[in-house]
């Protein structure tokens, strides 16, 4: 197939650099941590700014009902499915300023770059910038695409509610988003492809020296909201043998947690919970409620809802013999996605000739993606897979989540080339 | 010695039901719930409420730099160390009307019956109502009779800060408490004896059918701070054998707690985490950090201390083997006291008397205290003992604490008995 970069593709490194230190600054949290929560002025501004670089750039805009920006590169083939790329740019409280990011500007400078060396794309490209792929707003993650791909019905997505009670149908009301969602889930077949660019947030490239990773399965989570009610009271008075104890419940539970992600057969399992609320919360007072959050995840189904059955038996059991009432709700349960072989082969063919060309050192292997991505939603739409670069100590979701300039620069190569490639195929 | 009411005793049971219920009402929450927090409007209000009835009493009242309320009625051998009672009105948030009130209006009360049927004491009789009994502004238990029994240096409780960094200087000053604390403890016998009554905050005199309780010993808590340091991360990128989850600490340390007290020989060791909070607190996070508060107490020094130790390994193994680190913090760490036996002596033989005399159905016994009360650092200033009245269930520092009018009036008749016998003694 050969290389599909064209011949005088440059990338401009420092707009790259200029504009993730820009993006990182729009936040609701001081520098440098980085917070901008769905539709908050600080992910409004920070969707301003992307979308007048997208302009800048030369692309078309369009925001559909949910809030995903769509920024387009028309193609010499107009009717084809065009090809997508594109991630988030919504961050969680106390993060950091390349998760999602990096995919978002990656992406348009891939297409940039791209411009400036003079490729004329035969298929349209399309980046996307997803809505709230976090789940700091509403509780469920990647939100945007989620609706997309069909896998939210726009009503039910309408009626989500903040903490507040505050709708998601009013809050992209007040946001400038109004309109039916019915027009935001994308047919089968829309796209020819959509590829990703994302940090790993794990530490494998790192350990292992590599610049780039092709994700061959996203993990998928089943999140679960779970009440405890028991019996409050004077921490003195109360004898040990009479208490229903909330809190001592959860810590049971989230240690069997624990325990059914490390009886797994397969490191692939992770289960946390990341949410741990109690009350009253008073030193001398036994604890008479508590609120736990649980994430499970997998990259194979059936594991996974082993180990969430697993958890479902030890709540029961754990709150039958502490004599401690409970609520299991589930939040979201998604399948894993398995990604495109034959994008993934396309990707390795361009690092291939990357290499073999000498213009960029980009050692590979495929692995696998723990973390939970819009490319979850995007596999019920067209073929996909993405492309990961190593960060520092496999930190993400937190301020000092970081990744060199370089490896953002390869991992944007490996895109640009990619999508060349995909946009010139018939 | 006989019944020591005199012959026109008979208690305004009305007053102090409504007083009751008019002090619940001044109140950080809505009825029902009761929140008083030390110098809160509703704290400074309820003073001036309870100040005004003692004055209305005829008591004259002066207030010490820590706050403390003394209401006394002189007493015609006014040299002689004086006999006191009195408990606390400030309540933890989300609480109910009983705690510690019934203590400082039923013991108003008593003096008011004894005035109105002709009572003359020979000792003065005096009234405390105590500053901050509960630990919510500065995570210290009574701190207005811990100041006054020489537990805690004055210099040392001025520098104690609320969670904004507020000193008890600061606040006791805007109160209009100023001037030096040095003024406040008290020397050793300077009150000839201290009398509270209180509700149970138990369930035993309720399941046994008892109308009054006489305290031998006051269980003393250790309070515990613990800061677990642990390292976040994404919840599905973080490997489970690569994690230092600080809420898994915290969970198996809150368990250790509850072993530690459940260990012990006695049913009298009791063991809380009452207090625990985790960050960052999202639930696709690995929790960076975890705080816990932990109350364990005893009526046996070395018991508790037996226990405690038992803990401070708990958490010293666990935080090793998952790789987090601690610190652990004592609040603080008081004695248990023993009553005075010639005192419960006085107080039975009075209640004996009662029966004899059918004034009133007052079934009885000697118990432990497993809460904390103002008595405890009384006790290093007078021979103490505590009445109980039962309690509906044991609740208590819930809304839904409650005692019946009937406990309440028969407690109020022991306490005046009493106190006039004791006020009698040459």
């Amino acid at each position: 197939m050969g290389l599909s970069l064209p011949a005088g593709f440059t990338l401009d490194g420092t707009t790259i650099h200029h504009r993730i230190a820009a993006l990182a600054a729009v936040s609701e949290s001081p520098a440098p941590v980085v917070t901008r929560v769905l539709f908050s002025e600080a992910d409004l501004a920070a969707r301003r700014l992307v979308a007048d670089w997208c302009r800048e750039a030369g692309l078309s805009t369009r925001t559909d009902a949910a809030g995903n920006v769509f920024a387009r590169w028309e193609g010499t083939e107009p009717d084809r499915p065009p090809v997508a790329t594109g991630s988030h740019i919504d961050a969680i409280p106390n993060a950091g300023r390349f998760d999602g990011v990096v995919g978002v500007l990656g992406g348009l400078a891939a297409i940039e770059a791209l411009r400036r060396a003079g490729f004329r794309p035969r298929r349209s490209l399309e980046l996307i910038v997803f809505t709230a792929e976090e789940p700091t707003r509403f509780g469920l993650g990647c939100l945007g695409s989620r609706i997309m791909g069909g896998a939210l019905e726009p009503a039910a997505a309408d009626r989500l509610a903040d903490g507040a009670g505050k709708t998601f149908f009013e809050w992209r009301s007040g946001a400038g988003c109004p309109g039916d969602l019915a027009g935001v889930p994308l047919e089968p077949g829309h796209y020819a492809a959509f590829v990703e660019l994302h940090i790993e947030q794990g530490p494998i490239l790192e350990r292992e020296g590599l610049d780039i990773g092709v994700v061959e399965k996203i993990a998928a989570p089943a999140a679960l909201r779970l009440r405890l009610t028991g019996e409050g009271g004077h921490a003195g008075a109360v004898l040990m043998q009479d208490r229903h104890d909330a809190l001592l419940a959860g810590a049971e539970i989230a240690l069997a947690v624990e325990q059914a992600a490390r009886d797994s057969s397969s490191p692939d399992t992770v289960g946390t919970t990341g949410v741990f609320r109690i009350g009253p919360g008073a030193i001398n007072s036994v604890p008479a409620w508590a609120e736990l959050e649980i994430d499970l995840r997998d990259t194979d189904l059936p594991r996974r809802e082993a180990a969430r059955a697993q958890i479902e038996r030890a709540v029961a059991e754990i709150c039958g013999r502490r004599g401690v009432g409970f609520a299991l709700e589930t939040i979201n349960a998604d399948p894993p996605a398995i990604c495109d072989p034959g994008l993934i082969a396309e990707i390795m063919s361009q690092m291939e000739e990357i290499r073999r060309n000498r213009r960029r050192r980009c050692s590979s292997r495929t692995m696998v993606s723990r973390a939970y991505h819009d490319t979850l939603f995007m596999a019920r739409v067209c073929p996909v897979t993405m492309i990961f670069i190593p960060c520092r100590g496999g930190v993400s979701h937190r301020p000092d989540e970081y990744a060199a300039p370089e490896a953002i620069e390869t991992g944007v190569t490996v895109l640009a080339a990619s999508l060349a490639a995909l946009a010139s195929e018939t």
